[in-house]
């Protein structure tokens, strides 16, 4: 749809405050969670609220918020919490969480502008990315205590820091009070996929998040002299890995019609020198899926390719299970509103799942939870090539605002 | 054979004193070549001969000799070198180099007790292994000008440092004087193989050393999300590698009858993140063999690989060969000679191939060169389990003395 010109250059403002924050040499940015990187995005936010007269405050894990006048102090009395993050992979893209950071911010201006009543929260989360500890959502899940059920302080970062001792450094709580108040949470965030550009669709109004299932398969061979050990006297720990990730990406396409996908996206080598046959490789593997059975299906498999090729090969090996998330699914309620305002508005829309894990999974026990996606160039994310629009962060943003005023007319 | 009980004693005790140097937490050594714990090696070496009242040098690329007084001044006149090198792999182990080093220390010390006058020096060169530039056989290649007649400046370490840079702030050139008066190079090693422990011999006499072909193969694909990049979308650079890893093994099991191994050592995955596809691969493949043809087989067949597999995946990819030193054979003559000597001493012998490589290789065309091989046990190496007896060292340097005092009878 046609925005006005002041939208779009208060948009692009917003985008151009985060950009070259963590940038890196080739293109990218990178921001990784509970670094100073990323403390430089949260202070980006509450400087961009604090220019409009907005309150801030930082809550026990170091999420940040901004909240306009209609919300009582304190979290007391209901609010409509806008949530995103502001972290980034390695070398990721600058569209990935901090376009519904940007979308908070339209609502909050377009609210005020309008004289909209209507109480309204942004919150920025910390560390939805799992690149720095391993562990993503790690903000929103700890204060909603849904997600991070079982104790995280162990995770470790790239750095070999455990998360109990960052957060006992920066004075944070790895068991916070649980946030109160939110009636409704709403992320808008970009696909990361190809659905919408395909089907030409500018909105999308998430059903169901898959579930994201993670493992490190730990082997172990005999690291001998890559020259004097003859081909048959070896127990080539990469070779098996090699194997197991090749079955990785079998068992993902065979469950593709369950729009499950199943991914290798970490190899670690011992000693990993020219003259050395690899003695110890640990590999990340990711499974998501929004259909349970199907994921069941894919870690029995993994399961048995690990015993199989492990044993065929006389290495050891350690299968440890890291992260179960089940799919989760999006409030119905919320999602026929959101459509309704698509339709109201006449943005083309789609119904559809997430591959990609989100902090509204945190969020959708504790409250009506939903999320409106936006289409992102060929698909590409965590990628210094990940684009979006400015007009497509608007286009999302105005079914959310056209929720909100259906809301205070009720 | 039955050693005196001063020479198991002294031996021990040069043994002991390498020891500690470069010492890890698990058990194994970390002596990288052109570091400090490589230093320290070579200061200890250096001791070692001046508590006997040796002489001793450093030459240009930071090798150092200790020299009896039978030798002259200044490289002046011939002599004959025992050399092997003090440098280690990570998390390597405390017998491989060091094993020759004790050697030509037990030399020295039996010539001067008999009283026979034969010019020894001992030369503890450099780098021999390529866990820290990627390269091999430094020291003793720069300075016989055989193995590096290409410039090796650029090769850079683990730190991102090149070996240009680590030769300036060390005072050392890369061009340096070529090596003088050497009558014959005798080196002593442990076989890092089974097959003196399997035939139950006591020395193996080195026929040929194999020669070593190096490749890096770059993979590149597309980073994108793990969790909404559907299995049929995707252009994984890892699962590219891991067809090429395991057709790597199958090449050098079809090439086993010739003796000739090949292994990909070291993986480095872009951008190695849980919730990201691998973007970019670069794989170290390490071929090695005494027969030209089936190096070139193997060559041929990895070429043709990586050309199959990267475009059957629509991933791109750049082959780049980074060594391809050709099997090298030691001097007949000496070999018969250093026979003869075992036969004489009614020391169990075989004569053999090195599958790896070896200083050796440096001297073969400037010198009559030979080497001796020891067992190890289990033919572990480049590990911390790594073992040899003092015993096995005495027996390998008891046939280069037997050898040393018919030369003195000629």
């Amino acid at each position: 749809m046609k925005h006005p010109v002041e939208d779009i250059e208060y948009a692009e403002y917003l985008f151009d405050r985060f950009y070259s924050i963590g940038s890196t040499e080739n293109g990218g940015v990178t921001r990784l969670g509970y670094t100073e990187v990323e403390d430089e995005m949260h202070k980006a936010f509450v400087e961009l609220g604090e220019e409009k007269g907005y309150k801030s405050y930082t809550d026990e894990v170091g999420n940040t918020y901004l909240y306009n006048e209609n919300c009582k102090e304190d979290e007391d009395g209901e609010y409509y919490l806008i949530g995103s993050h502001l972290d980034s992979v390695v070398e990721g893209g600058r569209y990935d969480g901090v376009s519904g950071i940007i979308t908070g911010l339209l609502l909050l201006e377009w609210a005020r502008r309008d004289g909209l009543s209507i109480p309204v929260r942004v919150g920025a989360m910390r560390c939805e990315e799992s690149s720095n500890f391993g562990r993503s959502t790690i903000g929103s899940g700890l204060i909603t205590k849904e997600v991070y059920k079982h104790d995280i302080g162990e995770a470790m970062n790239r750095e070999g820091v455990t998360l109990r001792e960052v957060f006992k450094e920066r004075g944070y709580s790895l068991e916070p009070r649980r946030i109160q108040g939110v009636k409704e949470y709403i992320e808008l965030h970009i696909e990361q996929g190809k659905v919408l550009e395909e089907y030409e669709d500018t909105v999308g109004i998430v059903q169901t998040i898959a579930g994201p299932r993670r493992f490190l398969v730990h082997i172990k061979g005999n690291a001998e002299h890559s020259g004097a050990t003859p081909m048959g006297m070896r127990t080539d720990a990469l070779c098996a890995a090699a194997e197991i990730i090749l079955e990785v990406e079998e068992i993902g396409k065979s469950e593709s019609l369950y729009q499950s996908v199943a991914t290798v996206g970490t190899v670690k080598v011992g000693p990993n020198a020219l003259n050395v046959i690899p003695g110890e490789v640990t590999l990340g593997v990711d499974m998501r899926g929004i259909d349970s059975s199907s994921l069941d299906r894919m870690e029995t498999r993994l399961k048995s390719a690990c015993k199989k090729i492990c044993e065929k090969r006389k290495v050891k090996y350690y299968r440890e299970k890291t992260s179960d998330i089940p799919p989760i699914g999006m409030s119905a309620d919320l999602q026929q509103k959101l459509l309704a305002a698509a339709k109201k508005l006449r943005i083309p829309h789609r119904s559809m799942i997430s591959g990609a894990g989100h902090d509204a999974m945190s969020f959708a026990n504790i409250c009506e939870t939903a999320m409106v996606f936006i289409p992102c160039a060929k698909g590409i994310s965590h990628n210094k090539k990940e684009f979006a629009t400015i007009e497509s962060i608007c286009d999302g943003a105005k079914v959310i605002y056209e929720h909100f005023k259906e809301e205070m007319e009720e």
